[in-house]
C-alpha cells in the first residue's frame, strides 16, 4: 500500500582519501547507478581528493584564526575560538568551512575551491562510467541562525537545479502559492545526512526517485548563496 | 548491491480537512506503519484540524499586518508586505508563520498554538491504533538567513529527540567530532517536502529506516528554538 517516494543508501567505505583519489570510480565500483539518480559527496573527501588539505600546529589559535581569515571574505561574528565567517564562496559558517575531524592529524581540510566545479567535474566522470543522466550534490554540515544544531547543505552541484522554481504555481483553489522558491539541494543535502554514519566513512550517498524535472544546469554559489540586496540579515 | 538506508512514502490525500478532522485515522487507512517508523505532518492540516483558521479580507494589508503581530513576539525586519517575526514559540519565519496558501479563500491558517504538543497528541493516537513505537513531526515551510530558497523545518515533535547529540564521539582518528549536534528533525523535515506534492494533497509523508536510536521524548520549542544567550544573530 505504501508507495515508495524516495530511497536513500549508503556504503561504508574502506579507503582512506588521499590526493588524487579517483571518487568516481569508487562510486561507481560501489553504487548500480541508474538514470535520475543523484550522488550526495561529502566535502571532505572532495578536499582531500583535491588537496585542499593543509597542516596545523595543534592548539595554536592564533594561526588558526589567520587561516580562517585567508579563507574569508568578512568575519561576522566571534565567540571564544569559533568564528562566523563569509567564504569567498559567499557561504557564511564556522571557521570558513575549515575543519579538523575525521582528518589526518595535525591536518585541516578548507572547503574546495569551487565546489560546483568539483561536482561538475565529478558527474561528468560518472556520466561517462555509467551512461546514466545523473545530479551531483557536494554538501558540508552548516550551523544556522535562531536554530539549534547543524543540518548538511548543498554547497556545490551539478546536473541539478537546487532551487525548484514555483513561482506562478497555483494552490488547488487557484490561489498563487506563496513560498515558492525551494531549496531542494539543501533539503537532498540533509535527508542525505540522515543515513551517514559520524565517523567519516559513508562520504556517499545515493538517492533514488527525485523527480527528473530537477535535473538541468545549477550552480550553488549563483542560485543559492543570496545575494547582499535580496538579504535581510546580512 | 545498494543498500537502502531510508525510504520516504506520501500519498495523494482528497479528503479536504476541516476543524475537528481525524489526521490519525487517516494516516492509519492509508499508510501501513511499523516500528520506527516516522510520520511527517505538515502543519497545514494540523492548524485546520485545530481550527486555527481566521477570515481575513483580501488585500486589506494593514490588519494582516495586525494579525502577523499578535502572532508574534518581535518582528525583526521587514520588506513590502513581509514581515520576518519571532512567533511566540520564539520560530523566526516570514508574517510569523500565516499562509493564504491551500486554505479556503478569505482565510489563513494561524500555525498550531503548541506544535509539539499537537505531535504529542498525533502520536498517542497512532500508537493507539497500531501499537507501534513511532515519530511524529509536524513541519513548516521556513526562509533561512544567507541561502535562497526556502526548506521544510520541524515545529514540533514527538517521540522523537531532535537533536542528535554526538558530543563526546570520535571520529576514526580518535578525535573529538566537531559538529556534533545534527538536528535531524529539520533533515527529515526537508527530507520529506521532496516527495510532497505542492498543490498540499499530500500533508502525510512516511519515513522509514531512522536509526531508532533517535526515538525518545524530544521538543522542538526546548531543544531546538535557540536560547538568546547561546544565539549570536538574535
Amino acid at each position: 500500500m505504501n508507495q515508495v517516494g524516495l530511497q536513500l543508501f549508503s556504503i561504508p567505505l574502506e579507503e582512506e582519501i588521499g590526493q588524487g583519489a579517483d571518487l568516481a570510480a569508487l562510486i561507481v565500483r560501489d553504487f548500480e547507478l541508474v538514470d535520475g539518480d543523484v550522488m550526495v559527496v561529502t566535502q571532505k573527501v572532495v578536499s582531500k581528493a583535491e588537496g585542499r588539505v593543509v597542516s596545523v600546529i595543534d592548539d595554536d589559535q592564533e594561526s588558526f584564526d589567520a587561516l580562517v581569515r585567508s579563507e574569508s571574505r568578512r568575519v561576522l561574528r566571534r565567540r571564544g575560538t569559533l568564528s562566523i565567517t563569509e567564504t569567498h564562496h559567499g557561504f557564511v559558517c564556522a571557521n570558513a568551512g575549515i575543519d579538523r575531524s575525521n582528518t589526518n592529524p595535525g591536518t585541516v581540510t578548507l572547503l574546495p575551491a569551487d565546489p560546483d566545479r568539483s561536482a561538475r567535474r565529478l558527474l561528468h566522470q560518472l556520466q561517462h562510467l555509467t551512461g546514466c543522466r545523473l545530479g551531483v550534490i557536494i554538501t558540508d554540515t552548516f550551523g544556522r541562525t535562531w536554530r539549534s544544531g547543524v543540518t548538511d547543505v548543498a554547497i556545490g552541484v551539478a546536473g541539478l537545479r537546487p532551487i525548484s522554481d514555483l513561482r506562478g504555481t497555483t494552490d488547488y483553489n487557484g490561489a498563487l502559492l506563496q513560498a515558492t522558491e525551494i531549496c531542494i539541494a539543501d533539503e537532498i543535502a540533509g535527508a542525505a545526512d540522515l543515513v551517514k554514519r559520524k565517523d567519516g566513512r559513508t562520504p556517499f550517498v545515493l538517492v533514488r526517485g527525485i523527480d527528473s524535472c530537477h535535473l538541468g544546469n545549477g550552480s550553488i554559489e549563483a542560485d543559492v548563496v543570496r545575494g547582499y540586496d535580496s538579504d535581510l540579515f546580512r
